[in-house]
């Protein structure tokens, strides 16, 4: 391993640093930027994509501001071929759904794909992860549940 | 990038998971030390402060073995400009106040400052974070709540 | 600091991110692979073994499908010396006890000793944490609860 080879790692993990902070500031427009052209993606067992303008409708479509999504990721396994990359991450993800009074938390592991383009960037080729745990509670039995802060709050 | 970024970039990394692991501590000395002499720091909305002595007594004083804190920061996106550096982080937090048996989990983005002393150490010169998301629940409404392990427990 | 040092420093992160994939994979194999063959490891108050074969028969036997465990780890402060290394890391973890109904959440500080071998492969030498924060509770008092995925779900 060397000094390129480190500083490749580093950006591939910025990306992906990048693009789950886009996600949940819903930066729609820096959340594409973080896909290849022709991106794919499997969330699970319930969420498949094609291209990485569907992964971007979705996104915007579903996660408007009575979706607070927190998604934190971790220990990066990154392993480099010339202008493409695999990855595995361990993703943690918390779900607030202030309308129907829900929330959700969940646990999986990541397998991306990235890929260098002529630029110089690394991208997202492929991203997807399988769930391996995920519960969802009630705020209703939990009566003293006190929202004191979000970004996203409306009026 | 070269061989001298990626260890400045380190450094800054070390100096950060240094500032959390004392603050969880209670460990103000140690605390302290992670800032320049004209650090300030901007955490939320509710909390300022213009001067490092100022940070530390805010948090010696409200930070007691009563209020468990714990911290964990995620996905550094580090940009260095010679002896000054920017940071962007994300913040999970949990704070356990046991004698008001309330239990605050939060989520933050960190927007630092660090500088490069003369002695070669890299510090805190400004931290500040923007909330995400923060709810508070009682453990009145989980009765079966049972605290097993309490590093600062007395008596 | 040099790039040898960065590349071994690397190299054991991404060690200990293989050993709690492991973990909560349930692969003892790999996690069997992650310890040197003397090593030890002392895990809060309660735990401690002498041998990684102690180690893994234990996991084994207690964290069968009805126990989730989801361990995180974060915040590498790694100190190389030579061909042995220490590390400091912040471990969040939970475990849903799904036959038990109950759900743990918990928080450590982990002090690890790790050893480069003949073959230059690092491996854990020892393993331990103090336990900062734990806490458990039923899901009886959550009617709500819905387990949604469970990769270890039988039947």
């Amino acid at each position: 391993m060397d000094i390129a080879d480190l500083v490749a790692i580093r950006e591939i993990e910025q990306l992906k640093y990048r693009y789950v902070r886009a996600l949940d500031h819903k930066d729609w427009e820096l959340f594409r930027s973080c896909f290849a052209d022709d991106a794919t993606a499997t969330y699970g067992d319930r969420l498949e994509f094609a291209s990485p303008d569907d992964i971007v409708a979705y996104m915007r479509e579903n996660l408007g501001p009575a979706m607070i999504t927190l998604h934190q990721v971790h220990h990066p396994e990154i392993e480099l071929a010339g202008d493409e990359a695999l990855g595995t991450w361990s993703l943690q993800d918390r779900v607030i759904m202030t309308d129907f009074r829900l929330l959700l938390d969940g646990y999986s592991c990541y397998r991306d794909r990235y890929a260098r383009g002529a630029d110089g960037a690394w991208r997202i080729a492929h991203t997807g992860y399988e769930r391996i745990y995920e519960h969802l509670v009630s705020m209703d039995d939990v009566p003293s549940f006190n929202l004191l802060a979000n970004k996203f709050a409306t009026g």
